[in-house]
Parts: structure tokens; sequence; C-alpha cells
């Protein structure tokens, strides 16, 4: 392994690289820099004195070459001590950072300049200049580049044009024109605190080795189930990984509490099970079902009326029906804010259902929950209060990064009954603190990623009345494009009236279909137009946003607005790239 | 929203703060910083113009108070064009940082201030004068603090100082004396890889949304397939939250393969099944079998030896008795380093079992996987490669910042089938690329966290040579450890023989019980020894180190090492103080 000395650190002169218009001024700052902590003082020799010759965009295909970075210091002493004055990372490897003896220097060095890497694509992320994406076809990213994992180790430069490779062609997902999921946008906070988690490199698995996350997940689950409306806040929940097991959580404990014997004994031991959501509700239902041993074919799908809501009227009748069969409805999971239309199941008439009946009342509110913070928008959720369970992800509507996605229940105790094992060798009974605040055995998982420190610290951030400036902004963009193209020439909603989320379904119909009759032809040419002009957004790379089929409507743009970032101008681009790319269509 | 010029920069005088010294050199310095980009320039100023005044240690429970990081720049021009020079954080809101108009410049400087803080933490975490923990009780630090969440925002010298406090409290999981989990140690490699990820933002659903992800998946995946033996690395796999998940999914696709009528009809279509495991193996069996509606009671726990090694006749005698029962065997999990003893179950006796009977083959290889990496230790798991699936989780033995485990499926296709729910919306089956490419549908999620590119990037980094320098180091410090302590006055080896694992149990005996007989009382005094060292070891913050009962065993030290940071030195240091902390018991 190398030493300081040995080679790696390479030593400059006056007249060499640096300012060379004014060398003693850069000796003076190299000397004063050495006064400050924190990784700063190792950037400002180094910057100085050559980090000027930046690798090209090149991935690691070529062989080994001259370093690209390479830095000297000029200041008096040889060797100086600037930390990272003159770090030469085609020279390093990964054994010369900590805990490597006189790993320090080059490890805060090689750590700033991944963060200068990363600072210069948060930058560029926010640029409209800029690509959305730069697209290569999967074969041709495999065949450009040698991805392939090897024997001997790489240099740290190297590693460092991984790093910019990699960015080069990710997908810029805070971008102002990146629409494409319902998770966009990249906060900075949220940024700062996933950072953060990562250093911190724990598991929110017991009090004992992650204190403050535990703490931070106690205060912001009960804060998130004040605002669904339960009295004091009270229950539990547990922030899992994504809204698909989150959903995955509800059906499980539903279960569970209507037959606590299914934990001991399996679906053998209990009747036909039936859970009820709509047809336009989200696939992880289903997934579920199937995962839990309950079956696809237990979940029925409910109709839903022309703006994707599920219908009471047929929930109660196909769960008389499924009684009437002898099977045993144990859940409705009615969905606020569904993946397409954006809509809001109209829960305080399917609360009544469900108290009426004795069924669970699950909410994914996946994508609608951020609604809750708005005092405007949050009277589409009127009856999520009456839930037993709901699902809701901060990392959709409420920008945090991915992924924090929330489960949330309000009879406490019942996560723990139903997915404890107690497994003395992992939470020992004897230890010095309060128990229950080791909270791995009421989760399916055992480690678990620390989730919640990036909404928490966003929250102190923004403030509540933040999220709900965020939330009103969103909605109201959407508002904005859904009465520029609800009369435009070109364009027919999906369904009629305005969005309730943001929401906006639509056909762009090119000029030479305009004049074509109503028919299986039109049909057919229409459903071809959103995957062309989809694909010529991302070979261009100046924006992105979805598409799809659902039932007998054929492929429609599916527009949705979370990032703060987009503005009126980017809605207008929007509509003016979807027209430019599909008018010869 | 405040705006550069309207308060929020404050533009200091030469003969103010800065070095006091030097203020014309400090003004030439903050010119020529401006040439540098990725917020390096941004540090400049600030630091050299009064960064000094650190905030003391303290949360969000005072209020609003004086600016502690307040900075001015002495530049000639006012106001001068010093990307941080002169930011005053207790005026700057989140609403101020990108994508704020103007909001480059105070990013880059808030990003900066806390990777400074990150740096330093880091820095610490390897300092062994540093402590491991800085205990607190749950209702100290709930009283201590004000954590909870409000209406209104704080501004950035309070979330700088959260971020403090909150690492402040944190466990330092890469200090060479943190023996606590499976998974220890800090990666610098890693870190960096996950402050990427962070900073991409995006998640594993299809490769439109992550195309060099999913493409490293897929690289990374079938190098694991290749280490494990598996013909040309073929087969399928998929990157989990956890071990557990990982375990779970191997259930799922074992039941699946057998009863694909499972997905549709669920478990009242199929006979009772069962499956086996070692009464030694991790309680995610029965967590996953109570979770897809097999039940707990159809997972049969095998005996073990001595060892904690699963006896392969008492396995084929208790499939015998659940096929005499009309019960349909279906899974049998063979575990590759238990959680307690390091044990390696017999695999390729396993195998031959699993072969005769027709019984899917998982090998819970979480903790023990790494040691494929090893030509000195990988005989231990002889016969993996006639295993049907494998979890094996990156993120413990080799070091890999959490989470990052992965689960193998020889059967290529199985997990699509299994789990895909063809949602179209989702799913666009018209895109221009290679959809096979597109995993969300193989998944149990929807969205799925990037874990893969911090194992990438390490392998990238260190080689496939460098983890298993990594791994034969950890297990010469564990046999360091029990050539220590097995023939040392007051230690007993909870079972005789050199370790497999890195897993060295063994209970310490104070001066005082060790004039015992062998009695119940010397059992029942023997059991208070370790807890009570423990809660010393956490208040001391020295080191730590776990422990547990295990069957009829009293609770005893399982000491583990996967951090590279852990030298001979930390295990004289770990014995020294059990016996410090011990000898009065």
């Amino acid at each position: 392994m190398a030493s300081p000395g040995s080679g790696f650190w390479s030593f400059g002169t006056e007249d060499g690289s640096g300012d060379p218009e004014n060398p003693g001024t850069a000796r003076a700052w190299c000397q004063v820099a050495q006064k400050f902590t924190g990784g700063i003082g190792n950037k400002l020799c180094a910057l100085l004195y050559g980090d000027t010759e930046k690798p090209a965009d090149s991935g690691g295909n070529q062989p080994s070459r001259a370093p690209a970075r390479k830095a000297a210091c000029a200041c008096d002493q040889k060797p100086c001590s600037c930390p990272k004055a003159d770090v030469n990372y085609a020279f390093l490897h990964a054994t010369d950072l900590l805990p490597a003896f006189g790993g320090e220097r080059p490890t805060l060095a090689f750590l700033q300049e991944v963060v200068d890497i990363l600072l210069q694509y948060v930058v560029k992320s926010f640029d409209r200049s800029t690509k959305v994406i730069d697209f290569h076809y999967p074969n041709e990213l495999l065949q450009e580049y040698n991805w392939e994992l090897a024997e001997h180790p790489q240099n740290l430069e190297e590693i460092l044009m991984h790093c910019q490779t990699t960015l080069k062609y990710a997908i810029k997902t805070g971008h102002p024109r990146y629409f494409n999921q319902l998770s966009t946008g990249l906060d900075m906070v949220g940024l700062a605190a996933d950072w953060l988690t990562s250093t911190a490199n724990t598991n929110m698995f017991t009090y004992e080795i992650a204190p403050v996350f535990v703490l931070l997940e106690y205060v912001t689950l009960k804060k998130m189930r004040e605002i669904i409306g339960w009295p004091g806040g009270s229950g539990d929940g547990i922030f899992s990984p994504g809204g698909a097991i989150s959903n995955m959580y509800a059906m499980l404990i539903a279960r569970f509490k209507m037959f606590p014997e299914v934990k001991e004994k399996g679906m053998a031991a209990v009747p036909r099970l039936i859970a009820f959501t709509s047809e336009h509700s989200h696939f992880s239902l289903k997934k579920g079902a199937a995962a839990l041993g309950i079956g696809t074919d237990s979940v029925i799908l409910i109709k839903c009326d022309e703006r994707g809501k599920m219908i009471p009227s047929d929930l109660e009748r196909r769960i008389l029906e499924a009684k009437q069969k002898g099977f045993v409805p144990f859940l409705v999971s009615a969905t606020a804010g569904t993946t397409v239309y954006g809509a809001f199941d109209p829960l305080l008439a399917v609360a009544d259902i469900c108290k009426k009946y004795k069924i669970w009342m699950h909410v994914d509110a996946a994508w609608g929950g951020g609604l809750l913070m708005s005092r405007k928008h949050k009277w589409k959720l009127s009856g999520v209060e009456r839930a037993n369970s709901v699902t809701w992800n901060p990392h959709k509507m409420m920008g945090v990064p991915l992924q924090c996605s929330a489960l949330l229940v309000r009879e406490e105790g019942l996560m723990q009954s139903c997915n404890q094992m107690h497994a003395s060798y992992l939470f020992q009974q004897d230890k010095h603190y309060d128990l229950s605040y080791d909270t791995g055995d009421k989760a399916l998982q055992c480690g678990r990623h620390v989730d919640v420190f990036k909404l928490w610290l966003m929250w102190r951030a923004k403030g509540t009345a933040g999220f709900e400036a965020h939330i009103d902004k969103c909605l109201e963009l959407a508002e904005y494009l859904y009465n520029i193209i609800k009369n435009r020439e070109g364009y027919e909603m999906v369904f009629d009236g305005k969005p309730q989320h943001t929401n906006v379904c639509f056909w762009y119909v090119p000029p030479s279909l305009r004049v074509l009759d109503d028919n299986e032809e039109r049909m057919s040419r229409l459903s071809k137009v959103a995957p062309v002009i989809k694909a010529r957004m991302m070979e261009y790379g100046t924006t992105m946003v979805s598409y799809q089929p659902l039932g007998d409507k054929v492929n429609f743009f599916r527009m949705v607005i979370s990032n703060p970032a987009a503005t009126h101008q980017d809605i207008d681009f929007l509509i003016e790239e979807i027209e430019r790319l599909g008018q010869d269509l």
C-alpha cells in the first residue's frame, strides 16, 4: 500500500501548474487554507494547482492512462502539509483510503472530488438547457463501456470517471421538464439528509443502533397519524420499502386482525378471504394477494365511474355476492389518488360500507396522501380518518427522495402481534433501556433502511406550510395545463372536468388523424401516436411524460407534476414539444 | 423569498472578520476562488471571513438565535461575486435553495456545509479516541431536544445544527471497535457511491428511468451467479430490501414453481406445504411463512449439531414424516453462516436430500455468502452451486453500505412468472427499447431503491481480490480472538473448535463466579453478566458487542468482525474492556 511521500503525492513548483499569473498569491492561499477543517483546506491547493484537466467522459474501457487530475502544491514546504494539495488519483486505490494508515488526507480529497461531481450534477439537473436524459439503448451502453467486474482493483481516477459516466447517462429526475413518474424533483434538504443517512450507515432494527432515527420515526409517524385525523395521533406504523410493500402490510395486518390463527396455521385454517379494490387501483393489491397466499382471484375489482372513482354501490353488491358464496370479505382498499387518473375514491361512502360489513378499510394514499398537507385540497380525502390503515408515500407528492413510504395503522400493537417472532438472540429482553423502541420485530424485514431522516429534516426545513405551498403549486400547474389543452385543437381529454390531482390525461391527435371518422382505424393509429412521441422525446432528451392504455382507452398521455421546479413555462414547453414531435404522425 | 442582496447576503469589511493578520492575502484568495467550480469557490471566502464560530451542540429547543455561521467577504466589489462568500444561514430557508431563482449559490454553499459536517464525522468514525456511541436513554433524548414537526419552517442554520445533533448521538458503525452487528464498517468508495445514488434519486422500476443502474444490476447479479457456480452465470435475481425479504422471495418462488396455481387461487388450492430449516436459522423463514399464508407451524426446525450445523439425517427423517402425513415438502432452507454461531450447514448433504425428494433448495448465505470471495474459505459453502436459490447480503461480510441484499435464482424467468401482474399502464409493451431490461414486474415492490451501485463501484475499486483480502483478514482476526480466549482464565467457549466464520461465542465468567459449582444458581448469575457488561460498554461508549441466550445456553457474547478497520489491538482492547467492566460482577 502506498503511503504519503511514496509516489502518489507529487509536488509541483511555483512556475509549474497553478495560477500562472500569480504564484505568490497562490502560495499564500495554500498556507492559509490549512487553518480550515472539513475537507476545504483539501480542495484549495489542488484546485489552485492544476485540477483543471478534467477527464473526458469515457468509461472503463480504455486502459489505465496518464493521470487526468494531476495537481501539485506550490507551498514552500516540501512535502507540504496541504491535505489534498497534490493528490494523483491514478496512483491511489481504495486501499489508500480510511481506515488505511495515513488515509485521512486521500479520503477527504477523494470524497470532496466525488461531491464536486455531484454538485455539478445537481446544478445541471435544474438547468433547462441540459437534457433530461442522454438516452442510449441497452445494447449500446453495454457495448460502449466495460461494466464488468474483475479480479483486480481500479485506481481512484477510474472510480471518479465511473461516477461521471454513471451520471452522464442517468436521467435527471430533478429536471423541471421530467414529468415521467409520480416521484420527480430533487429536494436539496432531502438530498443532504440522504447523504447524512448514508454516512450514518445503520438500520432501524433497534434503538441501540439507531437511537435518533428510531425517535424521529416515532415522532414523524405520530405527526402523520395526527394529520390523517386519528385522535391524538395514536396508532402504529412503519416506513417500508415502497407503497407496494406498505399495501401488502395492510393486507397482512387486516387478515391477522380477523384470523390471528393464520400466523401459525396458514391460509388452510381460514375460510376464503376476499379483498376489494377498484379497477383503477394499483397492481400491488393483486401482487400482495398472490404473495400472501390469498390469490389474485380473491381480489375483486370494483367498477369505477368515468372519473376513475370506485362506485360504492358496486362495492356493496360485490361484498354481498361474496358473502352469499360463503366467502369472507376482509379488506377494502380504497385509493386516494389513482396512478393514472389521479382519482379519489369516495372514502366516506366506502367507510360506511366497511363499517356495515365489519371489513378492514385500507386507503392507498401513496400518491394522494400529500394532499392532506393542503388546507385547500385535503377535502378530497375526507373519510380517511375512518380508515384502519393508510399507505402514504412522502417520496411522491411531497418530493422526499426515494424511498420514503409509510404505512399507518390505527390500532396500536397489531403490527407487532402480527409479525413478531420473538427471536431472543436478536431482541434481547434484558437490555437496559425501554424496549418498546426496538421496532425491528414488527417489520417484515430484519434490517431496515433508514427512510425517515430525509422526510423529517425536510419537514423541519419547509414546515407543514412549505409542503402545503409545494402541493398547492403543483395542483395549480396541473389546472393550468388542463385549461390550456381542454379546448385546444388536436387534444382530447380522456375524462371531462378539472383534475382532482395533478394527473392530466389526454390524447394528442396529429393533424392527419383529425379528419378521420371515429372508427377502429383511427383508434389503431391514435394508439401509436404517444409511443412515437415519447420515443422521440427521449431521443431528443428534452422532456419526458408517461403514456399508457387503460381499459378500452388506447395509449394516452398521463401528465403528472410533483416537482416544485416546474413552472408555467415548462408546461407550455411540454405542449409545444408534443406538437413539434407529433405533428407529422 | 429572499434574493441575493436582499438581506441574507451580508458584506464585511477588510478590517472585520477574516484572516486578521493578512487581509490583503485574504482578498486575493476570494478573487482567485471564483475561477473554480463545484462548490469550492463557495467555501473559500466564507471560510476565510468568519466561519470560525461553529454552533454549539444544541437541538431545536432554543429559540432562533443570532447566526452562528456569520461570514462576510472582504472583496473589493460590493456585492461581490463570491458564491458562498457571505452566506448567513440564519437568514436562509429551504425556499432559497434550488430550484429557487438565484438558488445556485446558496445551494452549493449549503450542501458543501453539510458535506463538511459529514466529512468530520467520517474522520471521527475511524478515530479510536472517540466514542463508539454517546448513549442516552430514549426519554432523555426526547426531553433534551425538541424533535417535533411544526407548521413553520426552520432556517438553514437550524437545519445544519440538526445534522450535527443527529450525528452526535448516532452510533459510529464504522468505528474499529463497533462489533455489535453483522454489518459494520464504513467503506469510503461505498459511501461515495451511496451519495451518488441519492443524488441520482431514481428507482429500479424500468430501464427508461434507471438505464445505467439496471445494466449494473444485470452485470453484478450475473457475476454473483458465476461465483456461486451456476454455469455461465445464468439465472435470475434481484436486489431486495434485506435478507429477510430475499428469503421470503425464495419461499414465494419455490412455492410457485411447484404449484403455479397458487398465484391465482391462493393457498386454499394447494395441499399443506412444509418448509425445513435448522433450529439455528434466521427467524425470517418463519416470518416469511407467516406472511405468505403458509403458517409458522409448517416450518419444521431441523436439529443442529453442537457447532450449530443442520443434521442431515434429521432433515431426511422430518421430510419423510411430513410426507407420511400427506403434507408436501416444498423448500429446504440451509444456512451458510448462522446468525449466532456462524455455522455452515452441510450443503452437499442437503443438496442430495433435496434432489432425492425433489424439493427446492434455498441457501440463506446472507451472512456467509461473502466467503465465496475467498479462495481460502469458500469450501465452507461447497454445494451452494446445487441450490435453486441463494440469499447473499453484500452489506454484511463484504462491507457494502446498508442496504444491499441479493436473491439469486438458478432458473431464469421464474421470478417474472411468479410476480408479474402485467399492469399495462406501468409496463408499456410498445416502448422503443428491449423490454427485458424493465425489471419492475418481477419484484414484489413497485418502486425499488437502487442498491446495486455501491456494490458495483466498490467491486471496481477493490476487485474480487480486494474483497478476498478483506474477508481473509476478518476471519484471521476472529481466529486471533479465539486463540487468545480459548485458554484464558475467566472465559468459556460456547462451542469447541476454531470458528468457521468470524463469530466467536463465549461467556466471560467474573472471578466471583469462577469458584461456584456448575449449578442453577451459577447459570442464573452468569446469565446476568453479559447484559451488565454490555450496558456499561454503551454507557462508556468504548466498544459494543452483542450478546444473547440460545436454546439452553444463557446469555453469552457473540463477537463478529466484518469491519476491515479492526486490528489485533482492537481485539485486545475488547478483551481488556470486558474484563475491566465485568470483574466486579
